[in-house]
């Protein structure tokens, strides 16, 4: 039973995280100015397939607890937010709505820390490595927008 | 409880459901052949609203019933399929890719309605009318697809 459950949590994080695949960064990226300790690209991806391992396991190791209503509802919470970051940032090019997407992502990450750990405390330390790379990330995302003022002020083109 | 719970459900339904917001009809679409009963735009998001209430309400009396493993990690996978599919299809613009996003959505949505009956009648049920429109999404897109062809086999510019 823990890996069909393992199974299914990391189809919801492949699903979540297939937005990296289908908005990878490009030339508007590359061009943007960055702060010199900006990982290079393949750090992402394989960084992202850790974490998805670690947060399966411990979706699943909480489903097979009692009492795991809260933590349950915030997993999904937080896989949500996820999927929203990249579609926003690569996708639409929005700097400050990545970062405010960033944020929402960091206290749901964080929430749902702590109420895996409160049911299970491996689940909750398989969570502790996502927590420090989402701050990681809203460091970055945060420091794009600082040396790229004008380009997050800029409104973006509608779509068309 | 039951209402911490909804709020933490509804909050992921809004997540998923903000690429609505983000990745809205364009001309693009507009543009598109669509068959004649194809539902005018503001009936999408009072859908929408009207579902991410049920499928909240189903989320939160599973989470609070014993032996709700499977259907917590199901809807977990739906939610994160739910967020996919506006990106692919209005960001992107791949018809085709949208119509994969939504048969796995539709297959999410099925499994999750089971698991939820067999814990729960009336969580099964609330998934009821999400399933139909989820169907009815799918006949949409592959109408689109059979009637824009050209379009949806068209190679999709890069990002830039």
């Amino acid at each position: 039973m823990f890996w069909l459950l393992f199974g299914i949590f990391l189809l919801a994080c492949f699903a979540a995280g297939a937005t990296g695949g289908l908005f990878p960064p490009g030339p508007w990226y590359r061009n943007l100015n960055k702060p010199s300790w900006t990982p290079p690209d393949w750090v992402f991806p394989v960084t992202w397939t850790t974490l998805y391992l670690c947060m399966s396991a411990a979706g699943a190791r909480v489903a097979l607890s009692p009492d795991n209503a809260v933590a349950m509802a915030l997993w999904s919470l937080q896989i949500a937010l996820n999927g929203l970051w990249t579609p926003v940032f690569f996708g639409l090019k929005r700097i400050k709505l990545g970062m405010f997407v960033l944020v929402a992502l960091w206290l749901s990450v964080a929430a749902t820390l702590l109420a895996l750990m409160q049911v299970d405390l491996i689940a909750g330390l398989l969570f502790v490595p996502y927590l420090i790379w989402v701050s990681i990330a809203g460091a970055l995302n945060a420091s794009v927008w600082r040396l790229n003022k004008e380009e997050a002020n800029s409104p973006r083109p509608a779509s068309t």
